[in-house]
């Protein structure tokens, strides 16, 4: 019997539907500027938050009372007829997973290994069967202890070898089950503190990590995009992968920037001190926005707390940027967001699920009509125009410029910037 | 008469010496680690938060009630007399300023070009009489409204080529009186709203002006060094050099990493949301440190609060890194500091550098201390001795290593990071 | 001839209606929850932020280009007439002013006052010809360097004499006016240090003053809502009304919690780490609910950004806790919002304020229909049911519920929280 | 065999001594201000942190390797052993403890309170034979899912009930022992969304325990203090116990506040927004300084990181307000800090203790000669001097005051804050 017993497959009701459990404007089939709403959201479960999370937090424990809770074989398989289950209800085109989500930990890398490969290929019998695809594989490098003075940028050798080993074994299930993506988050790749860490040794070493990855891919012919996920800290205090501008000029450092895009988290976003939409645009505008895990954080809190988007006019944004650099390719809308811990249901699971699908599906719809529009596009462009027209006069070297600022007698004058107009414009959308 | 009247020059008076306006730390002879405090700190006043700032908040106006205060040359060199009293009783090698801090705006860019030219001239003729140096000049492209929308990003080109022309005039005052360095900070360098913005041609319009600086410096023989300075946001909402890891990938998506290094500050590393320890390290590790500004933000405000330095744990370990990566060439200490606005008398002024010249004295002996003894760097060497002793275990592919780990069984073990006992090492000598 | 030459009253033109000065979402008159939205939301224009800041921040002065700026009688009476006009305009029912808003400084506190009576007879006379009243009037207690250690709470006696003579003034002519009420904000109650701070005296003073208002309120007959403003810090360090709880504790300590009421800022709940709706429903079940600032900080900035409100989403939560209170009485919607300096023109300054009545109209009425539906109330009332049917589980003595809880083997089993699908219904509503 | 196999009692080694596992500052018997150092300082070793945290964070399990984890009453009897090899190795006066951290939880509350109330006759055991007394007890309500949507403020009347029983289990433990202090920390009382809350019913709730707690206090004849701990949020979003003001107002209103005293910690304090010696300033001001909770968040995470002491400053003026209003009485200074996770040997948990005991010793010596000296008394003295010269001018009414002001020409003159001199001062003796 399924976990989710008595709840049918989510349908779209229109805005004026009824009860918890409808869509009421996420129509897969809904066209939009030139696709389904299916084909731009592409979105994507994840299997940690949504099948592996017990509901803890640091002051507490397990409060999800699920049955396939347990270290066997045997819960594995439950919990991945539970996923499959939940994909099927929500009729998402998309799945995520680690490899320590789907099965239970082995007592040696081999034996790890062995029970993560027939869950792999359990997966693989199961997507004969249904719709759902994978939008990326990704290895879980950070909740052994192993791990906990970080993976590749471990000071033990040893700890690199045995990632290395973990992200081929995953490379490999994704390349196996068709994934779009393989994302590395590198939640313990950077330090606690700084007085027992070596910041160049360990930046070279996750370089060469993620080398080693894209060598990989090419020798595997695996076609889907390599990306690193922005994180400026949780667990550590600080992360190498900080933000977006921290991670191209990492990619750069190591001429990696051409072969590895990123996976862009809102919560994550908020953590460095940053909104969403910047990510968005920064990653855009360096040519590396790769896919996004739409999930926020709460303003009020100082943690990851990954929670299911509600906020509309934010999610409008964010998809502006996704839509104005074309719309994803590979990439996807992951919810890596977890149920509160207080959510103790089958039907919160579901409806969590709905709800942000239902967001994003405003969200987008009002980041497509804005670029209809074209009113943003328009003022920008009005707002630079003069750069269209500025002749020689910024032309040739600094003393040649300043020659013609006395030559010219230039004395600039402002323009408003109309944030508030453009604000309001944007309202009319949201 | 000068402002400072009853004010004699400050001396060292040795930790038991008396009065508010004593060194008790700071002898500028004692020689450590192979040179004299004063070579090792280098200290420089700032001209603009001590001589030029009113002591006005968002909430509220001018509190300082200085006699230069006015708009005429006659006040710009009253005003000058005062910084030079400022530097004698201090007995700083250094100074830094902006175009802004020491003459009028004129009417016209050439008229304000005339009245800086003067006030350069008499620089000048000071400095013949002193023995203090100009650590950098910088030009201020935040302050008039023409600028309120950026400089070399600003959206009207106009805007682009007074700003060129401003830093051509400030670039001639550092190398006419023998600077060590240019800064660059770009306060409005960034966007107040993204609605309005146009991330990749601002991007590359901040490094046009970059390039054209570069170009500049080498043109007219300037041998000091170029200096951007991170600060993440404030006056903006976002700026484009964001932290050093920001301002690197900027250098090196636009090639110029060999020829810029970086001014950083401690209150821009904590609004940046890192340790002012952490930048500098970072700084380091990507071979871009160039100077510092020594002055703190509190950290139960948001804002830019730039006091002057008071604790001397943190700056114990900001000197660590300056002294590990060789100590300062061109760059040094400067107190981008301003006193708090109810301090309103002369003494307060004094006292301020005064004991901000203390606390980094007391840090840097105990940087040095640390570093002669030896402790962080061995338990440093021993925690990644692993990676001397690796042999083949992480050569070759991914592959190669996965193939490793399954053959000899590789199960790490985790040791120990030992933070506290590193945290209580560095306490013996702050 | 206006300063708003050739901008139009800005009238209701529907959801599709046209242009930048419309409303679409504010039509005075409709009616909702029994009363129109002019009667519920009482929105009010301020004084200080609209025709009285020049466009500074910490870097960089004057933006705005007023014909009014200047220190004279006449600049007053002229900025009166923009400000009179701006109100005919956009056809809100209230405004609120400081003493220091509307009036040139005099040489003495008699000057002053003279210039300041002088402008009120005058506001007086133009509101006879005008439907506009005064929701508040308030002191401005921050600016002059006179106030820089604090008013009430200064630590010499003098400058609280002066302080309760300008509160004097400002209540005078808040009655004279017909205010609704008479606000307090400490801007500079509180501390830059606590080196040099007697705690317990300032609070001590700032009681006293507080209790000399409610007195002189009684005296006079002034039958307004005595307001005090909770801001955690900014201009200070640390201000004493730091937030709602905060004030009520205040209060509650010097037996002053009957006669007065608070004033809260979205704002400001932000920088003490709140969310707005927090704020409102603490005062609300504290019984404090007095008037509310609608105007937002950026999430991303640690200061005081008082931008107009744009998101319907935490506007309609907003309003839903002052209905849940039962309205508004004395209250109103103030805001305390001020353009961005880039925001130039005549019409950035109507259209901010068209955009936020909007967004405030379209929550308002989001609030009220989530408050007809009954949906959370429901979902309250059920989830505390227990309480409702507990016997006498919970009552007695400690050593009594303990025994119970022996006894009849209490074993608590806990139930879902629901939260998203909490959020997911206010979502359907905004 | 001890854990602590090898590992000596710390001794007093003096500033020059050597080793990790020595006394550098903290020699128990120095006299300082007429008292022992133990007994200003009244050290506490927290059960909890240091024996049964195993090292988890949201992102990765158990990294400790302790004998005694494990769910059986053997291995509670194992933890106390090692618990009070602990405390005689540091010498420290005093413990705490949670009711959880001692005992297995059991399949029925009689069986957890059998367990319990076995382990704290072994406690009391122990304790004969031992110098370290209890400072103060508590009752874990927090970690058990049944509590996860509060105890106090739970909607389902049975925990209320069951949190109940629980906190007299521990007060008649805390009594039997010795305790000085009973704590309350109400980590769950508080709300993860406003929306499934209601406020009043719950801080209503809240009152009533506390209520019931005091009465309970007296009717058994528990001399010592009940404390209340501030904390703003986490694990909630917010908490009802947000700050020192909070908790105050919180008492007053329920009439508590002669009964009951505060913990506070330094942590929770800058979670809040505010300095430590802010939180102690405050509570001493409002009386009720109770005992603190002497551990560190870090300033650049956003939660809460429970880090030993390490920066002297900070401890010094917490110590200053601490021995300012007379030191502590039932109170002491109680380390709930927690080694970082990645420190895994036994050596580390000693080291962490001494490391901060120092600290503390250090701080508190510090403070105690800033007291004997006088100076920011003296400072602060002068500074409010005028009030105490003020005659008349600030008696009677707000007219009377007002009349005086224009009568006499009242024109106040800002006098300098002298903050920089002040912080100068401080440094000399830290």
């Amino acid at each position: 019997m399924s976990y989710f017993e008595g709840i049918a497959p989510v349908r779209y009701a229109g805005p004026e539907g009824d009860g918890d459990l409808a869509f009421r404007h996420y129509d897969p089939s809904e066209v939009v500027a030139g696709k389904t709403l299916e084909e731009h959201l592409r979105f994507a479960v994840a299997y940690w938050h949504s099948f592996a999370w017990p509901g803890g937090d640091p002051f507490g424990g397990q409060t999800f009372d699920r049955p396939w809770f347990g270290d066997t074989m045997e819960h594995a398989r439950a919990k991945a007829d539970a996923a499959f289950d939940l994909f099927e209800i929500l009729g998402v085109p998309y799945f995520c997973f680690h490899d320590a989500d789907v099965r239970p930990e082995g007592a040696s890398f081999a034996e790890s290994k062995r029970n993560f490969d027939e869950i792999v290929d359990l997966f693989a019998r199961k997507m004969e069967g249904s719709k759902v695809r994978l939008l990326w594989g990704t290895a879980n490098l950070f909740s052994s202890r192993r791990f906990m003075s970080g993976a590749a940028t471990n000071p033990d050798p040893e700890v690199f070898a045995y990632a290395a080993a973990t992200i081929k074994a995953c490379m490999d299930a994704t390349h196996q089950l068709g994934g779009q993506n393989y994302v590395l988050w590198g939640g313990r790749e950077g330090y606690e503190t700084l007085l027992n860490t070596d910041l160049g040794r360990e930046l070279d070493n996750m370089a060469r990590m993620l080398s080693l990855v894209v060598d990989y891919k090419h020798k595997i012919g695996f076609k889907g995009t390599i990306l690193v996920e922005p994180k400026p800290q949780e667990p550590t205090k600080h992360q190498y992968d900080y933000d977006v501008a921290t991670c191209y000029g990492f990619l750069k450092k190591y001429g990696l920037e051409d072969e590895v895009k990123l996976n862009i988290e809102q919560g994550h976003a908020i953590l460095a001190g940053h909104s969403f939409e910047h990510e968005l645009a920064m990653a855009r505008t360096l040519g590396v926005l790769g896919s996004i895990d739409m999930n926020r954080n709460d303003y009020q809190s100082g943690w990851d707390t990954d929670q299911f988007p509600n906020s509309v006019p934010e999610v409008a944004l964010a998809y502006y940027e996704v839509l104005k650099g074309g719309g994803f390719t590979t990439g996807g809308t992951n919810f890596d967001a977890k149920l509160r811990r207080q959510s103790l249901d089958a039907k919160d699971l579901v409806a969590a699920h709905v709800g942000a699908m239902d967001v994003c599906a405003r969200g987008l719809k009002a980041a497509a009509a804005m670029l209809e529009d074209g009113g943003l596009e328009a003022a920008r462009a009005d707002r630079y125009a003069g750069w269209d027209a500025a002749g020689d006069l910024v032309s040739g070297s600094l003393e040649d410029i300043a020659a013609r600022v006395v030559d010219r007698g230039i004395e600039p004058q402002p323009r408003s910037g109309r944030q508030e107009i453009l604000e309001n414009y944007v309202n009319r959308f949201v």
